[in-house]
């Protein structure tokens, strides 16, 4: 019998201790981006690192100057692997749209199987689970994993990841490994696993426009008075031309044109934009008019506004001129943009647009720049097998529209490649109202970790 | 000894009893365009009809679909005046700029004197109260009124007044006079009080840009969902050209230039714009290039927008693709402006710009005319005596960039003309936190009412 098979029944025979396990972690509210939750997101890392002692590992939890780091070793044969995920969660407005709370956890039945529903189910608590899970099942079975793992759980993924630079360099040294592994991404198809070959870079910017001294009455000063909302408009509906390009000076530098080679290989993908966008009431591609859908997810650039707010929000209506509004806008990043570049000439743009009247105050929301993977090396062929055994589709190599920074920062800062799996699926809703994880992703996800230890471990 | 004295030396020695009065008022959080607040825009009326009755006077809560009107009628010798202001007060927020609980209200020392300091005290429940309180003093010293009053409260001023109309037609009989008296504008310079001879008209519109059927995460449809944030900001910045002139078409047809007798009036008030805008931290004049500074506020018809929101506005970021975003948008109408043309043609042009994949939703708040008073009146010559006698300058003759449309409505559905005459100062912050009314306008505006009953009973 091969050392795999009882790992794989052990995972099947503890499912149901590993979902409680695995709701401990998903009633901690640990939104990273909101200081009030701050307090939350420390419990989370606790939580983590206590259940990282129990599966025999030296861990601990790190202070930074935002939300604690996790991280852990289980020495082992070679090769080392470096396991990154994320306890930190999205924000749960608008909250009037969850049929429960997002902090409750509960395995429901759905017409497409159970589901395990709240907020981090998907993203990410509950893919992060899947590969301690995994360990789990490898140390009750075998008293020992077959390679050696640094666990490695980040609280600022949501938040732009402000002190995750710092500490790499820091901790340099106890991050060393042959490769890491990211569990934050999706299945390719239902039945399909994935593996990530690029992803795209993100720029978060927020804008505040300032005009008067206090927020005024339109009948007063309406007509006379500079209106922040009209100015933020005028900057927000400049950021495009008419084709949906973005109109940054300088923008579309290092945006590489995809091969034909590439083009090939998406085509046989067979993407379905039409489907894609139905799942969400949409119909019609929005991007770059002269663009296929697949190459605006994933080799396109984007510029998106994720939020606007200035003036009267309520019920009914309120004739003020308001002193102030706001943008919040991201940028995703392909090939070698640079980001920071992009962030001077965005705001060069802005301060433009700016009457003598108005003041704008820029807030930095991360910049980190697309990531491409190297596919060459024999984890990526392993894992490949690996996943294919375990599915009943054969993995793909795909692209992502998403942005891990961390894959850019293990490579940049730790000389280390990226390896991207993760068993989310499309309509998981994360980052929206009623987040989901299918059980089948957490059982099947387990297993599959399960698996790549024992391939990569040869 | 004239009829008069008795009665200003009444309203000197009972000062204080009219704030605590006015006090019982403003403690009724009766915000009528949030439904919350419905109770206490009932409280708010009862309070007030009590009080009529308490003044002798015969008086009632009359219920509508939306909040109750309050209806007061004491006979008397001619002229019969019809007396109105609104019990209803705008929302607080932002609550978290106001010094003290907005319906807490305070008799606060200021460098500038005292001020009555809360929500609704200058706009309208102090203002209304001056006009209560001068009948009360009259009362008190001559057991009756030198003429007959019709006290007449709405509880919807804040909310575009749709039970207005109607009730207006249905009581028409009940609410006849010789003149309309409103108590809702300000002085025209600290020590100058003013009668308002022409009102914009306001036209209040809602429009909620509907994309996907949730919230998305910007990496995964970035670039390729429709974005209702982006819809939305086109329309909005679509709204002016770079003249800031309104685009809707015909949104001028009916707008009348300023008579060159109209303008030497307007330059003898030697109106500074700079010290106007200076107050609120602002310089530059920002409505139409060609324009005057008071022909903006006065003459010239204007775009607003109001309050705009969507997607995440909380601290932090959040990269989501919204689901809908929604702004709030007020035009003041000046001369012959249809408002219900203008929305007409402001709907088509926003339908216009608003792709396939999207939807737009429109609600109505308010569509009221612009109104010219007729000054030949011998009403608004003894007002204006009255007035000047009370105040150490001259009454001035004033346009207001404000709307009342029950002005308009006085005169189109009771054939009643409306004198304007209020005691708000350009710092009460109206509409603002820390709203207050200075306890001079309060006590010099009793005692102008009740010069003002006594000139026009002569």
């Amino acid at each position: 019998m091969s050392r795999l098979s009882p790992v794989l029944d052990q995972i099947d025979a503890t499912l149901e201790d590993a979902v409680q396990r695995l709701f401990e972690l998903l009633v901690v509210p640990s939104i990273s981006t909101d200081p009030d939750f701050a307090q939350d997101c420390q419990k989370a890392a606790t939580l983590l690192a206590e259940d990282l002692k129990s599966l025999g590992a030296e861990a601990c939890v790190d202070q930074t100057p935002g939300h604690p780091m996790v991280i852990g070793h289980i020495p082992g044969p070679a090769p080392h692997l470096v396991f990154y995920g994320h306890y930190d969660v999205q924000p749960v407005d608008p909250i009037e749209l969850w049929d429960n709370s997002p902090f409750t956890p509960q395995l429901e039945d759905t017409p497409n199987g159970k589901v395990i529903r709240a907020r981090g189910s998907s993203d990410d608590k509950g893919q992060l689970m899947t590969f301690v899970e995994a360990c789990r099942a490898w140390i009750a079975k075998h008293g020992a994993l077959p390679c050696g793992v640094t666990f490695f759980f980040e609280g600022e993924e949501e938040s732009g990841s402000p002190s995750l630079v710092p500490y790499l360099r820091e901790k340099a040294s106890e991050l060393q490994g042959d490769i890491a592994l990211i569990c934050d991404t999706g299945l390719y198809g239902h039945d399909r696993p994935a593996i990530i070959t690029q992803l795209r870079g993100l720029l978060g910017q927020e804008i505040t426009i300032k005009a008067a001294s206090k927020d005024l009455h339109s009948g007063m000063y309406g007509g006379i008075a500079a209106n922040p909302l009209k100015v933020l408009s005028g900057i927000l509906a400049g950021l495009h031309d008419d084709q949906n390009r973005v109109t940054i000076p300088g923008f579309y530098d290092g945006v590489p044109e995809v091969s034909a080679e590439q083009s090939a290989q998406w085509d046989s993908l067979k993407f379905d934009a039409g489907a894609f966008l139905g799942e969400v009431g949409l119909a019609d591609p929005a991007g770059e008019t002269d663009r296929k859908p697949l190459d605006m997810i994933w080799a396109r650039p984007t510029c998106e506004i994720n939020g606007v707010a200035g003036g009267y929000a309520g019920t009914g209506f309120k004739t003020v001129l308001p002193a102030q509004a706001n943008a919040k806008i991201s940028f995703r990043l392909v090939g070698n943009q640079d980001p920071l570049k992009i962030r001077e000439a965005f705001q060069s743009q802005v301060r433009a647009m700016v009457p003598p009247d108005c003041d704008v105050i820029f807030e930095d929301h991360g910049a980190g720049p697309a990531v491409h993977m190297d596919t060459s090396s024999t984890f990526f062929t392993k894992a490949s097998e690996a996943l294919s055994e375990e599915w009943p589709e054969p993995a793909a190599f795909v692209g992502a529209g998403g942005s891990i920074p961390v894959a850019g920062y293990f490579k940049s800062e730790l000389d280390l490649d990226a390896m991207l799996i993760g068993f989310a699926r499309d309509d998981d809703s994360i980052h929206s109202p009623n987040e989901k994880y299918d059980l089948e992703s957490f059982h099947k996800g387990i297993r599959s970790w399960a698996r790549i230890l024992d391939a990569v471990s040869d």
